[in-house]
C-alpha cells in the first residue's frame, strides 16, 4: 500500500492556504476594477502599464470627459444593482422559509431511522466497528445542509454584487477601447470565480475539521453527514436557477417582443419600460444562478468522492491526506487558475475584437494543460501508490496513476465539451451561419434548423462523457466518476470568470444604450457580448457535463448507502423508474417554459400599456415606470419557481418512500440520461439562435450582409429565434443540471431512511 | 395445468377465417366508396338508405351537376395518384436493394454462428433436446425477413392506392354535405385498416404453418426464425416513415413558406407549383408510412410474444392453441373492429361538423369496450388455467386471468394515451386555445407555449405506459409486456381507419381548392381535416405507446436469447450504453429535421423561381410546373433517408459486434426511455400548432375571432408555428417509434451472433 508523500500536517495547511490565496487574488482583481471611477470628479489619469495595458490601446477618447455620461451610467448601475439586490432579498426570504422547513424534514427523516435513539450503532459497512448514532447523523446532516445552503446563497449574492459593480465600469472603459473594456469585464468575472471556488473549498474544509471534533475516528459517519453540504448547495441553486431564469427571461422576452418587434426601437433602449428588469435579470439569472449552480456541482462532487472514500481504504485506515484528495485537487485548481488568469490580464493584451474569442478559448486550453500537470503532482504526492476503493460491496484495488487518469479524463472531457459547444454556438463556424442563412425563408426554417443544430450538438459531448465514465469507472468505480467530475470542475475559477464575463458585457451594452453613448461604444460591447454568448454556452456545457458525472457519482454513492448491489433494468420496479425518470426533465421543462411564457405575456401587456398611456414615452420626453416591470418579473419568478422546485424536491422523497430504492435508482438513472441531452440541446440551440441574430446584425462577412441589415425580413426571423431560445438556454436548459444533481444528492442524504422504511406501496401489496 | 378449451383444429380454422372476413369487409367498404363516380356521365342517383344515410342529410346540392368540376377533380386525383405511385416505386427500388443486401447480411451473420454447419445442435433453452442447425435459423430468418418486408411494402402501397382513390371522392361527396364526405373518408380509412390488419395476420399465420413443415417439433427454432418477420416489417417502415416524412414535409413547408407567407395565396391554391407534391406527400408519408409503421409494430409484438412463448410451457409442451394466443387476439380484434366500424357507418349518422370528433372518439371507446370482452373470451378459451412463462432463466407460473389483465391493460393504456393526445391537440380544449392565444404576442411565444405543451403532454402517457409495464411484467414477465403491446394494437383496424381518414380529408380539401370549388365545400373538408389532425395525433400516440411496449418486449426477448440474466445499470458497459442510447433519438431527429429543412429550402427556391419566371402564374392564366416540385421532393427524400436509416440499422450491429450484448442492452433501454418522450412531445406539439392555426382560421368562438381572421398578425404567427410543427409531427417524431422498435428487433434477430462473437473491443483490451 505505502503512505502518501505529503504529510497530514502539510495537507491541513496547504488546503486553507490555497483557499486564502484565491480570496486574496479575487480582492486584488476587485481593486483593479474599482480603479475605474464612477464619480466623474475623481477620474484619475489613465493608469498606464499598471493594468498590464499600455496607452496605445486607447483607441479613442470620445466622451471621456463627458461628466454627464458618467453620472448617467452611475445612475443606471444603481438602478440595476438595487433591482437585483431587492429581488435576491425577496427570493431569499422565500428560499429561507424552504431552507428551514427542509432542514427540519432532514432531521426528522434521518432521525427516525433508528427512532431518534442516542445510542451508538454498528457501522453500515464495517459491521464490527461502532459508529455514532443515527441521531448524530441527522443533526450533522442538517447542519451541513444549512452550511451548504448559506454558502450557495452567499456565492450567488456576491457574484451579483460584483457583476453590478462591474457593468457600468465596463461601459466606461469601452470608451477607451475594446481591450480596456474586456479586461474590466474579465477581471470582474475572475473576482467572482475565485471568491466562489475559494469559499466553497474553505467552508467545506472547516466543516470537515469541526465535525471531526465530534466524530473522531468515525469517518464513515462524518462524511455521510457532510453530504448534506452538497444537498444544501444544490437546493439553493435550484431556486436560484429557476427563479433567476424566469426573472431574466420574462423581462428579456417581454422587452424584446414589444420593443424590438412592435415598436422597432433598439435593444436596451431607455424608453422601453422593461429594460431595467432585463438588465437586472442578467445579474440574478446568469450570474447568481450560474454561481450557485456551479458551487452546487463542486460541493456535490466533493461530497460524493468523500463519502465513497470514507468506506474505502483511505477511510478505513484513516489516511487523512488521501481522503482529502478531492480538496487538494480543488486547492491545486485555484493556484492553476490564478496563473491562467494572468495570461489574460497581464501576459497578453487584447487589441482587437477578433482577439477576444481566442483569448477566452486560450484560458480554457491553458488552464486545462496546467491543471493536467497539477493533477499529476497531487496524485503523486497525496495518494499511496496502491489503495482500495469501495465497489458495491467489494473493495477494488486501484493504483495512484489510475486515479490520475480518472481526474484528467474528466478535465479533458470538459475541454472537449467546451470546444464542441463553441463550434455549435459561435457565429465564426458554419452551424450558426447555416442557421442564420435559413432565416432567408423566415422564422419557421430558422427554428427548424436551430432545433436540429441543438440536437446534433449533443452527439460529441455525450461520447466524451461516456468515455470519461467508462475509463474512470473501470479504473476506480464510482470514486473514479466522482473525481472525474471534480477534474472537470477543477478549473471552475477560470470557467466562472469567462462565464460571468458574458452577462457583465451584456449589461455594459445595455448601460451604453441607456446612457445614450455613441454607436461605436455599443459596437464594442456587442462584440464583447457575442463572445460572451459563446462563453456562456461553454459554461453551460461544463455545468451540464459535470452535472452528469456528479449525478452518476452521487447515484453510485446512494446505491452503496442504500445497500443495493445491482440496479437491474430487467426488473419492472427499475424499468418503470427509468421510464418515468426520463420523463421528468420534460415535465420540468414544460413548467419552466410555460412560466417564462406567461410571465412574458404579462410583461408585454404592461409594456404596451405604458407605451399607450404615458404621453411622450416614445419621443423620449417622459420616463417609463421601470419599477412596475421589475415587480412583474419578481412576482412571477417567485410564484412560478415553486411548482418546478416542488417537483424536483418531492420526487425522490415520494418515490423513495412509496416505491423504494430500486424504483428510485431507476428514476435517477432515467432522469440523468434523458436530462443531460435536453439540457445540452436546449442551451446550444438558444446560444446558436442568439449568435445567428448577432451574426446578421454585425454584418461582418459578405454572406452576413446579404441577410441584413437590422430590420430586414431575415433579421426579423432571427429575432424570433433568439426570443424562443431565451427560455431554452437560460431557464429550462440550465435548470435541468440541477434537477439531475439535486435528485441524486437528495436520494443520497435520505438513503438510510429509504433503506429502512421505503417502498411502502410494495410492502402493502 | 389443464388444457385450453379451444381445440387446436378450431384454432387453425378460426384465425384464417377471421383474416378472410376482415379482407372481405374491406372490399365491401371499397365497393361503397367506389359508388361515388368520378366520371360525371355515369353519376347515379343518390343511393339513399343503402349507405346508412337518408337523403335529408344532403344539406346542399350546389354544383352536383357541374361536370366540369368532376372532371377537374378526376384530373387532380390522377396527378396525385401518379405522383404517389411513381414516388413509391422509386423508393421501393432503393429499399429493394437494401432489402436484398440486408437479407444477405442476416444469412451470413446468423449462418456464421456455428460456422454454417448443417448439423443439428442442442437447443439453447432445453439443452437436453436437439434443435435444427443454426444454418436453418439463418435461412428461415432471412425468408421471414423478406416476407415481413414485402408485406410491409404491400401494406403501405395498398394504403396509398386506397387513399388516392378516395380523396377526390370525398371532395365530391362534400358537395352533398359534411356527413356524406365524412363517411366516404372514413370508409376508405377502414378499407386500409382492415386490409392491413388482416393481411398481417394471414401472412404470419401461413408463414408459421409453412415453417412448421420443416421445423416439426422444434418450436424454439421455428419462432426464433419467425422474428425475422418483425424485422422485415419494421425496417421497411423505417424507410417508409423517414422517406415519406421528408417528402411530405419538404413539399408542405416549401409550399406554405412561399404560398401562404410570401404570396398570400391560400393553402392548396392551384397556382402554387408545390401543391401537387404537397398532396402526394400526405399519401406517401401519413398513409403509406403510417401503415408500414403500425404493421411493423403488430408484427413485432406478435413475434416477441411468440418467441417468449416458445420457450415457456406453451412451447415446451407443444400446446398449439395456447402458443397462437397472440394471433387469436388479433383475429378477435378484426371482428371487434368490424362491429365498431358499423357504429360509424351504419348505426349512427353524422349530421353536423361538431359530431365528427365525438364520432371518432366513440370509435375508440366502443372498440376498446368490446375488445375487453373479446380478450376475456380468448383468454378463457385459448389458455390453460395455469401455465409457465420463461422469465430470464426461470419459469414463472401464470394464470389465464392474469394474462387477460396483461392484454387488457395494454388496450386501456392505449385508450388513455388516445384521450390525453386528443386533449392536448384538439382545439376544443384549453391547451391548444392557450397556444392560439399566445399568438397575440407573436410567433416566439407561440413556439414557447407549443413546445411547453408538447413536453407537458408526455406526463400522463408515460404514467399509463409505466403502469401497463409494471402490471403486465409482474403478472407474466416479458411475455406480459408483449401481449400488452398486442392488446394496445388489437384494435389496429379501427385505429388505422380513423388515422387514415385524416390525410384523406386533407387531400380532399386540397382537391376542392384546386378544382375551384366553393368556399363552403372547403369549410366542410377543413372541418373534417381539423378532426383528422387530432385523430392523426391520436394514431401517433398509439403508435408510440405500442412501440414502447413492443420494444421492451423485444428487448426482453433479446436479453433472453443473448443469455444474459441481468442488465445492471451500475456496470460501466451498461451505463455508457444507456447514455449513448438516450442520445440516439436526438442524433436521428437532428438528421431528419435538417433534411426537411434543406429539402424545403430547395423547394422554396423552385417555387419562387416559378412565380418569378412563369408569366401569368399569379394571375392564374398559366399553369405551374408541378413535376419539378414532385421531383425535388422525391430526390431529396430518397437521398436524405439513407443517413438516418443507416444510423438506426448499423447501431445495433456495431454496438453488438464491438461492445457486446451488455452495452447493446444499455443502448436499447436508453433509446427506448428517451425516444418515447421526444416522439410523444414532437407529435403533440406539431398537432397542437396545426390546430391552433385552424382554431384561428375557423373563428368558431368569440375568443378565436379576436385572434383572426386569416392574415391577421396572430394568424401569421400561428402559421409559423404550424410550419415548424410539420417536420416534428410528421417526420422526426413518428420515425422515432421505428428507431426504438427496429433497434430492438434487429438485436433480437442477431442475438445468437452477438452472444457468440460480439464484444470484440472488450475482448481485445
Amino acid at each position: 500500500m505505502g503512505a502518501a508523500i505529503l504529510s497530514d500536517l502539510l495537507t491541513v495547511i496547504l488546503i486553507p492556504v490555497a483557499a486564502v490565496v484565491g480570496i486574496v487574488f479575487a480582492l486584488v482583481q476587485w481593486t483593479f476594477v474599482s480603479k475605474v471611477k464612477l464619480s466623474p470628479e475623481q477620474q484619475p489619469p489613465a493608469s498606464g502599464n499598471k493594468n498590464g495595458y499600455s496607452d496605445y490601446l486607447i483607441e479613442e477618447e470620445e466622451g471621456l470627459n463627458d461628466h454627464n455620461v458618467v453620472v448617467k451610467c452611475a445612475d443606471i448601475q444603481t438602478a440595476i444593482s438595487e433591482g437585483a439586490t431587492s429581488f435576491l432579498f425577496t427570493e431569499y426570504q422565500y428560499v429561507g422559509v424552504f431552507m428551514v422547513a427542509f432542514a427540519i424534514l432532514i432531521f426528522l427523516f434521518l432521525g427516525s431511522v433508528e427512532g431518534f435513539s442516542t445510542k451508538s450503532q454498528p457501522c453500515t459497512y464495517s459491521k464490527d466497528k461502532t459508529c455514532k448514532p443515527a441521531l448524530a447523523n441527522a443533526i450533522f446532516s442538517t447542519v451541513s445542509f444549512l452550511l451548504g445552503a448559506i454558502t450557495s446563497l452567499v456565492s450567488g449574492f456576491l457574484g451579483m454584487k460584483i457583476a453590478t459593480y462591474a457593468n457600468a465600469r465596463t461601459t466606461l472603459e469601452a470608451r477607451k477601447g475594446v481591450g480596456k473594456a474586456f479586461i474590466t469585464a474579465f477581471r470582474s468575472g475572475a473576482v467572482m470565480g475565485f471568491l466562489l471556488a475559494a469559499n466553497g473549498l474553505l467552508v467545506l474544509f472547516i466543516a470537515i475539521n469541526l465535525f471531526k471534533l465530534y466524530y473522531g475516528e468515525d469517518w464513515e459517519g462524518l462524511f455521510e453527514a457532510i453530504t448534506g453540504y452538497g444537498l444544501g448547495g444544490s437546493s439553493m441553486a435550484l431556486f436560484g436557477r429557476v427563479g433567476g431564469g424566469i426573472y431574466t427571461k420574462a423581462a428579456d422576452v417581454g422587452a424584446d417582443l414589444v420593443g424590438k418587434v412592435e415598436r422597432n426601437i433598439p435593444e436596451d433602449d431607455p424608453r422601453n419600460p422593461a429594460v431595467i428588469a432585463d438588465n437586472v435579470g442578467d445579474n440574478v439569472g446568469d450570474i447568481a444562478g450560474m454561481g450557485s449552480d456551479l458551487f452546487g456541482s463542486y460541493a456535490e462532487s466533493s461530497c460524493a468522492a468523500l463519502v465513497v472514500a470514507s468506506i474505502s481504504s483511505f477511510g478505513i485506515n484513516h489516511e487523512l491526506t488521501a481522503i482529502l484528495f478531492p480538496l487538494l485537487i480543488s486547492a491545486m485548481g485555484i493556484i492553476v487558475c490564478l496563473v491562467t488568469t494572468l495570461f489574460a490580464t497581464d501576459f497578453f493584451e487584447i487589441k482587437a475584437v477578433k482577439e477576444i474569442e481566442p483569448a477566452l478559448k486560450g484560458q480554457l486550453i491553458i488552464s486545462t494543460a496546467l491543471m493536467t500537470l497539477g493533477i499529476g503532482i497531487v496524485s503523486w504526492i497525496a495518494l499511496p501508490s496502491t489503495f482500495t476503493i469501495f465497489n458495491f460491496g467489494a473493495q477494488k484495488t486501484v493504483k495512484n496513476w489510475e486515479l490520475f487518469f480518472c481526474v484528467a479524463i474528466g478535465l479533458w472531457a470538459g475541454l472537449v465539451i467546451g470546444f464542441v459547444t463553441e463550434y455549435y454556438t459561435s457565429n465564426a463556424y458554419s452551424p450558426v451561419q447555416d442557421v442564420a442563412d435559413s432565416c432567408r425563408t423566415g422564422a419557421a426554417t430558422n427554428v427548424i434548423f436551430g432545433l436540429a443544430l441543438g440536437y446534433k450538438s449533443v452527439i460529441i459531448p455525450i461520447f466524451a462523457i461516456a468515455v470519461s465514465i467508462f475509463v474512470s469507472f473501470s479504473f476506480a468505480s464510482m470514486y473514479g466518476i466522482a473525481v472525474a467530475a471534480l477534474g472537470m470542475l477543477s478549473t471552475i475559477a477560470t470557467g466562472l470568470a469567462i462565464d460571468a464575463y458574458g452577462p457583465i458585457s451584456d449589461n455594459a451594452g445595455g448601460i451604453a444604450e441607456m446612457a445614450g453613448m455613441s454607436h461605436r461604444i455599443r459596437e464594442r460591447t456587442d462584440a464583447l457580448d457575442a463572445a460572451g454568448n459563446t462563453t456562456a454556452a461553454i459554461g453551460k456545457g461544463f455545468a451540464i457535463g459535470s452535472a452528469a458525472l456528479v449525478s452518476l457519482a452521487l447515484f453510485g454513492a446512494f446505491v452503496s448507502r442504500a445497500e443495493i448491489s445491482t440496479v437491474d433494468v430487467l426488473t419492472p420496479k427499475v424499468f418503470i423508474g427509468l421510464l418515468v425518470g426520463a420523463m421528468l426533465p420534460y415535465w420540468f421543462s414544460a413548467m419552466t417554459m410555460k412560466s417564462v411564457g406567461s410571465a412574458a405575456l404579462k410583461m408585454v401587456e404592461e409594456v404596451r400599456r405604458q407605451f399607450n398611456t404615458i404621453p411622450g414615452l416614445m419621443e423620449g420626453s417622459a420616463k417609463p415606470d421601470y419599477a412596475t416591470c421589475v415587480k412583474i418579473s419578481t412576482d412571477a419568478s417567485i410564484k412560478e419557481m415553486i411548482p418546478p422546485g416542488a417537483l424536483v424536491m418531492l420526487t425522490p422523497l415520494i418515490v423513495g418512500t412509496f416505491f423504494g430504492v430500486e424504483t428510485l435508482s431507476g428514476v435517477l438513472a432515467g432522469s440523468l440520461v434523458s436530462g443531460v441531452q435536453i439540457a445540452i440541446s436546449a442551451s446550444n440551440t438558444g446560444g446558436a439562435w442568439d449568435n445567428a441574430k448577432k451574426y446578421i446584425e454585425a454584418g461582418a462577412s459578405e454572406h452576413a450582409r446579404t441577410l441584413g441589415p437590422k430590420g430586414s425580413d431575415a433579421h426579423k426571423a432571427a429575432v424570433i429565434g433568439d426570443t424562443i431560445g431565451d427560455p431554452l438556454k437560460d431557464t429550462s436548459g440550465p435548470s435541468l443540471n440541477i434537477l439531475i444533481k439535486l435528485m441524486a444528492v437528495e436520494s443520497l442524504v435520505f438513503a438510510p431512511f429509504f433503506a429502512a422504511h421505503g417502498g411502502l406501496l410494495f410492502k402493502i401489496f
